[in-house]
């Protein structure tokens, strides 16, 4: 099949070889699969991610010197099942959390992640394995464009979740890249009155006030906490950081109100420093969120787009072939320009 | 009245003038006043501490190169009411949050910590202007050196509250300073029943083993999060942090397991770098905590040891009168010697 394979830290087009599936798994062909800040993070700092992978998260066992067909944000048709393997009927319009159980035992199988194996292609080529038990059908009508975001917006509902955020508190968002926003749209959903969203880039603020921010602004011209109070922002106060740079959370305790809980979603690689003492005299908390639950946050997902609570349409900013991949890449380095990008096998 | 006074970052014994009490406010003698860890770093790092206070907690309005008379963990007893001012009678032991209202308004007072502060004495003095309705009376018959545990015993209630332990849940305490042995007995008072507490001090172990820890290792010969695991640690964990140096929060977060909530009570002053990833990768959390609530936390503190709940005898390692106070300062340097010292002026 062809496929956008990352190879040496490019990506090019390439024809590899058609995945087989196993028993419990099922062949599905690509219908749309978006490109996500950590495909971009990967290529760069594959390696530094497959380390930090081992300690808690779900381990990669990827060699980043070989080929490796990303992409884990997907929408896929089912083709054909593997052998003695129950599976919805070929055509059907499926998603699944971007893992595959595989190892021959299903009662104690191994799970490995997709979009991001080397053996296990992503949805950035024409044809996927998944597993059988982990498919979740997409609800009749609903374009498999949209039902690609679930992805990605179970990331947003769970750090709402996490975050603990009641109704009459009030939010604010650092950073309106695919994450931020996707918070955004969850504490919309979830009724939150009023969300304060901050990016330098006057697209993102747009795009935020469109998903559900009540108020945006510019945090190179005013302090993030500052703009949350001119806004009207009343304490309890619960901070989302999506950027993660170094320096951002730092900024924020030392901004934030007493009591304040901060949620770090925003996936900073690099050492950070902060002021323990700063912590301390606010009383400050700082939860560090990953994923979603596979169960719980993301087949709801779905449902939440399909029926319209989570408005994601406003965020796919582009389309792409497998042959326009390595372009979205560097495209997606505009803030202006691009928010999502569908890769279209 | 003769007081211990730091002045030019020594501590001399001199005579100053008595305070005097205003309205709503009582003339105490101090019966015992322990010597605090902050008072330590306040010696030292006076100028950081009151304008880190600025920013959160309680404000400081202390000029650093002005006397002071330090203190905040006393038990006094009532020598006479100010004009205008129910108090108990006079003989009465009590004990107080180490803050005064002043200003004149009583109905909107100015609240100002006493044991830090240029023109309000502390508990290395002779005598107190405490305010009368912050004035908590010492059960009859409880020892007043005892009672001038309340203090530092409510910073550990405090962390044990803030950290939202459960029962079932299993703690592990980085330190065993005051601030360690406190949270220590807090949660052997909750009835937490998993407690192993670290610290690389043979006395420090004993005394955790003393106030109700189940297990006790040496943090230079092994891994604290090991130890606790090699204690029959199951998890959930709740790590309480009361060391208070650079490093200790990067450590904890990479030997923590997914999910551990860590409680930073130990006040570090210098910033500290942590790995993001490492606390992303496992969802960890961090709360910040500092003090106690005064109404809630205090006064029911003193309850629980007057009725036996919580182990302070063993804590209490010294006393000194006004003129040993320089010594104790040094002594409390060697943790194998001491752990609390009262001054008893």
């Amino acid at each position: 099949m062809k496929a956008a394979v990352l190879r040496g830290g490019e990506i090019v087009v390439d024809d590899v070889p058609d995945p087989v599936p196993g028993p419990g798994q099922v062949l599905v062909r690509t219908l749309a699969c978006g490109i996500c800040g950590s495909d971009l993070h990967f290529r760069r700092h594959g390696r530094r991610i497959v380390e930090a992978s081992a300690d808690g998260g779900l381990p990669l066992r990827t060699d980043t010197d070989r080929d490796i067909v990303l992409g884990h944000e997907f929408c896929a048709e089912v083709v054909e099942a593997g052998p003695d393997t129950l599976a919805p009927r070929p055509g059907t319009a499926v998603v699944s959390v971007p893992v595959v159980l595989t190892g021959g035992d299903l009662l104690n199988p191994e799970i490995v992640a997709i979009g991001f194996d080397n053996d296990l292609p992503g949805g950035y080529g024409e044809l996927m394995v998944l597993s059988a038990p982990l498919l979740v059908p997409v609800p009749e009508g609903l374009d498999p464009r949209l039902a690609a975001m679930t992805e990605p917006m179970a990331v947003g509902l769970h750090a709402v979740n996490k975050s603990g955020i009641a109704p009459g508190d009030s939010a604010l968002v650092l950073g309106c890249g695919p994450v931020g926003l996707s918070v955004v749209a969850a504490l919309r959903a979830r009724g939150i009155e009023h969300i304060v969203a901050t990016d330098p880039s006057r697209g993102r603020r747009a795009m935020a006030t469109t998903v559900g921010a009540t108020a945006v602004a510019d945090p190179s011209e005013v302090a993030a906490v500052e703009a949350w109070r001119d806004a009207g922002g009343r304490e309890p106060l619960v901070v989302f950081e999506a950027v993660g740079v170094p320096g951002m959370l730092a900024t924020a305790m030392r901004e934030a109100p007493r009591g304040t809980r901060i949620t770090v979603v925003g996936v900073c690689m690099e050492p950070d420093s902060i002021e323990p003492i700063v912590g301390i005299n606010k009383e400050l908390s700082l939860q560090f969120v990953l994923g979603y639950d596979p169960f719980l946050e993301f087949a709801p997902t779905l449902t939440e787009i399909a029926e319209g609570r989570l408005d994601v349409a406003p965020l796919i900013t582009g389309e792409v072939g497998i042959g326009g991949v390595a372009g979205a890449f560097d495209a997606l380095a505009d803030p202006e320009q691009h928010c999502k990008v569908l890769v279209r096998p």
